[in-house]
C-alpha cells in the first residue's frame, strides 16, 4: 500500500507509489520503429493480451469483442481497502502527517487497437469513452471512503505517458488536497461577492466576446482561457450550470464527446499532434450540487517546459496570446 | 512590454511574454556533438561575445577579466519600467483583471567558459556567485515597485534552460502571487498555533532523526524533505531563523555557497548530471523581518515527469521514499 504525506509547511500532498519505479515503458521500442502497429506484443493492453491486466472492472462489448475496458492500474497509485469495515488511517509521527494510501486508481483503455487515437475514432467511440467515464465517475462518488474523483488523460511522452495504447486513468482520493480547496476557495468568493458561478460568467463573456472561443454545440463551450497557463490552453465547460462530473446526464455526454473530439482533432492535425494532457476538474463528490464550482475538461498541450521560476513562484510564462490560438483553431476545419 | 493576466477563476497570474518565443537554444547543436567546448561562437554568454548581450548590470573581475557578469534578460518576461514617475497600471477588461508586465529578469553568467558547470567550480567561484546573488536581491529589494524576487536555476533541457553555459536567472514581479500568498499563510497558521516557524520545527526534527538529513555545515542544513514532490528532492536551510534572503550575511553566504557545491556534486557524480531547477524561495521583500517564513533553496531534479493527475489535482506522485534518497546521497562521499 501507498503511503500519503503531508507537506508541513505547505499542508501539500505527496503520494509515495513505489511499486509504480517498476512500471513497463514501450516508449524506446516505438522511437526506433515508427511505424505503430495495430497489435503490439507486449502491450498490455491489446486485444489479444487481456492477460496481462488485473480483471476488468466494466467492459463496453459488441457481441463477444471488447470495445472499451476499464481495469484497475496494475501499478497503482492508491489502492481499494479490500475489507470494508477497515478504516483509512492518518498518521502522526513526530510534527508529520500521513494518511493510507486508499483509494482507487484505474485504467481506461479506449480501444483494442494499438494504433488508435482518440481523436481519429469515429464519434461513438468517443461517445462509449466518455459515457465510461461517467459510470465510473458515478459509481465510485458513491464510495463514502473517496472524496476527489480525477479522471485524466497523458497523451505522449512528455505528457507523462508509459504506455502508448490509447487510455485515460481515473484516481479517486481519501482526501481533498489544498490545491483544489484554493480553487473551492476563489470561486466561493466570487459567487458570495458577485451572486453567479465564476465560470458561468467567464463562458458568458466569452461568448459575448468571440475573441477566445473556439468551438461550441448545443451543451458545451470550448475557449482558450483569457490568462492561459500554456501555449493552446483550452477549457470545455457545459453551458449549464453543473458543479460535479456526476451530473452530466447520458445526453450531454454525446455532446462532450463531439466537441472533445473536434478540438483534439484540430489540435492533431494543426499542430501536428502534440503532446498534451487533459483533466477533467470536478467538485469533490460530497458538493456535487454547489452553486460556486462548474467542472470543466482541461487540455494543456506540452508544448513549453514548465522551470524553475514557474515551478517556484506559481507564476506561468507564456508565449502566445490565447486570442491567436483561439482564432487559428476556430478558423482551420480539420 | 510584456502583460500579465490574472485567471478569473484561480486568482492564478501569467505572464504574456511574446518575445520571448524568438529566444535562440543551442541544444540541437550539443545534442548532436556531445564534446562540450570552453568557448562556442554563437554563444551569447561566452568570454569574447560579450556584444550579444545587453549591458552589464554588475560585473565581478579579476584585473581586465570578468569572472561573474549579471546582464539584463534579451528576451525578458518582464522589464523595468525606465521612467520612474510612471505608474504599474491595472487594467480590467470586461471581468478579467491585468498589470503591466514591469519587472526585472536578469541573467547572472556564473563564468566566462561555456564548459564550466557550478558544482565543479573551486568553491570560490561559487561563493562568488552567491554573493552576486545576495548583492542583486539586496539592491533590488530597495525598489518599491518590486514584491517578490526569485532566484532560480535550470540545469539541463529538461529544467528549461534554453543555453547551456552556466547561468541563473533572477526576477523580480510587480505581484505576490496566491502561490507564494498560500505558503506564506500556512506558515503564519503554524506560527500562530504552536509559536514557531515551521521551518525551524522541521529543521529541528530532522537534526534530530537523522533519516532524511544529507549534510550540514556551520551555517545551513541540507535533507530530503517528509513529503518530497520529486525523487531526490532537496531544501537547503540556513540554520538561523530568517525569513528573507535578503537578511544572510556576506560570511553566511560562504557556507551557503560550500553546502550548495557538495549537494550538487553529489547530483553530479551519484545521478549522472540530473538535470535540476532550484529556486530561492523567500518571504516577500516588504516582510523581510517576519517570524514565520524562512528562506531556503530547494533542488528539484528532473527525473520523473508530471502528468495529468499531478497537473490537475496538485497532489504529487513520488516513487522513492526520501530516506532512501537521503542517506544515498550521505553515505557516498565525491
Amino acid at each position: 500500500m501507498s503511503i500519503i504525506r503531508q507537506d508541513l509547511s505547505t499542508k501539500d500532498w505527496t503520494i509515495f507509489a513505489l511499486e509504480r519505479s517498476k512500471r513497463p515503458s514501450d516508449f524506446k521500442k516505438v522511437k526506433e520503429n515508427k511505424a505503430v502497429k495495430e497489435y503490439e506484443r507486449n502491450c498490455p493492453f491489446c486485444k489479444g493480451n487481456e492477460h496481462m491486466t488485473p480483471e476488468d472492472i466494466l467492459t463496453v462489448k459488441d457481441g463477444k469483442q471488447w470495445l472499451v475496458r476499464v481495469v484497475p492500474n496494475k501499478f497503482p497509485a492508491l489502492e481499494p481497502k479490500g475489507d470494508c469495515r477497515y478504516k483509512i488511517n492518518r498518521h502522526i509521527i513526530g510534527p508529520y502527517l500521513s494518511i493510507d494510501g486508499v483509494g482507487n486508481h484505474e485504467v481506461i483503455i479506449e480501444s483494442p487497437d494499438h494504433d488508435d487515437n482518440l481523436c481519429n475514432m469515429e464519434l461513438y467511440q468517443v461517445e462509449r469513452v466518455m459515457q465510461v467515464y461517467r459510470k465510473r465517475f458515478i459509481e465510485l462518488s458513491t464510495n463514502k471512503d473517496y472524496q476527489l474523483i480525477v479522471i485524466f488523460r497523458n497523451h505522449g511522452r512528455r505528457a507523462g505517458t508509459s504506455l502508448e495504447h490509447p487510455h485515460s486513468q481515473l484516481v479517486a482520493t481519501p482526501f481533498v488536497p489544498g490545491f483544489i480547496r484554493g480553487k473551492l476557495y476563489e470561486s466561493e468568493r466570487y459567487y458570495d461577492d458577485f451572486g453567479k458561478c465564476v465560470y458561468c460568467e467567464m463562458m458568458a463573456y466569452e461568448i459575448k466576446a468571440r475573441k477566445r472561443v473556439i468551438f461550441e454545440n448545443k451543451d458545451f463551450i470550448a475557449f482558450a482561457p483569457y490568462a492561459s497557463v500554456v501555449p493552446y490552453n483550452i477549457l470545455i465547460l457545459p453551458k449549464e450550470h453543473q458543479a460535479c462530473f456526476a451530473q452530466v446526464s447520458e445526453n450531454n455526454v454525446k455532446y462532450l464527446a463531439s466537441i472533445l473530439r473536434t478540438v483534439l482533432r484540430k489540435l492533431y492535425y494543426l499542430l501536428c499532434d502534440p503532446d498534451y494532457n487533459y483533466i477533467i476538474d470536478s467538485t469533490p463528490i460530497d458538493q456535487a450540487g454547489n452553486r460556486h464550482y462548474h467542472w470543466h475538461l482541461e487540455i494543456l498541450p506540452r508544448l513549453s517546459t514548465r522551470a524553475g521560476f514557474e515551478i517556484g513562484s506559481g507564476i506561468n510564462i507564456n508565449t502566445i496570446l490565447p486570442e491567436k490560438c483561439a482564432k487559428f483553431l476556430r478558423e482551420n476545419n480539420v
